[in-house]
């Protein structure tokens, strides 16, 4: 059901320096930059040479969104992994009938026009988690 | 350098019931079980389809082990991520020369044959950074 790790989602006070950083030392290439409301976040796409694999950037648009909370709480760091599938909406069925909460029930709008949905970390040893069905499979 | 993510590191208190749910809830095919004392870890490394990136699961040998301090300040979850690499001596002078402090200055044994180091968390936004050179890319 898991293709792959499509991406890691990390928490940063700032979103410039944190893009900065991983493109200076690491010299990956931002793809993708948005604001997601929705979500309380501003956003970059950073892809690793496979193409298929990234590094997300997440700035909390404010202290009250889940992102401002998380650093709050734990500082910067991991926030979530995300998980190629073919099939979100699928996966989200054989998953849910697993026993595992799912936060979204229905897929919603991620980066790059993929659709996404989370899954509860309680159930998942407190990794929070991501389905992410590309717009196109590489 | 960095090629794609190899893996995302989850620390659990139980190896055992971690890979049960993995595996039940995900599909995942576990392809190597090991007992790394220098690290102080019970592992395993479970594929995804693609083949090539990996949940690594790890339940610490005892309390005072890196794994085992991290489980008792933040609880169960994730731990670090791993990027794989072609040449982890080249990374390593690479990134070192960007400086960021290298927790391991030379390659040391990691999971299924890799050589790896691991780069400090604070001089990158709190996330324990690996580097793995797979025994074969494939």
């Amino acid at each position: 059901m898991l293709l792959r790790i499509d991406h890691v989602g990390i928490a940063c006070r700032s979103l410039d320096a944190a893009i900065e950083r991983y493109v200076s030392v690491f010299g990956l290439t931002v793809v993708a930059q948005e604001t997601n409301a929705e979500q309380g976040v501003r956003e970059a796409m950073l892809a690793t040479e496979s193409g298929d694999s990234y590094v997300q950037l997440l700035e909390p648009l404010g202290p009250d969104t889940t992102v401002g909370k998380f650093i709050e709480r734990r500082g910067e760091g991991m926030h979530h992994v995300g998980y190629a599938v073919a099939d979100v909406t699928a996966a989200l069925a054989e998953i849910g009938g697993a026993g595992v909460r799912l936060i979204d029930s229905q897929p919603r709008h991620g980066s790059m026009g993929a659709s996404i949905a989370f899954l509860h970390p309680g159930d998942l040893g407190g990794v929070l988690t991501e389905l992410v069905q590309p717009l196109r499979q590489p």
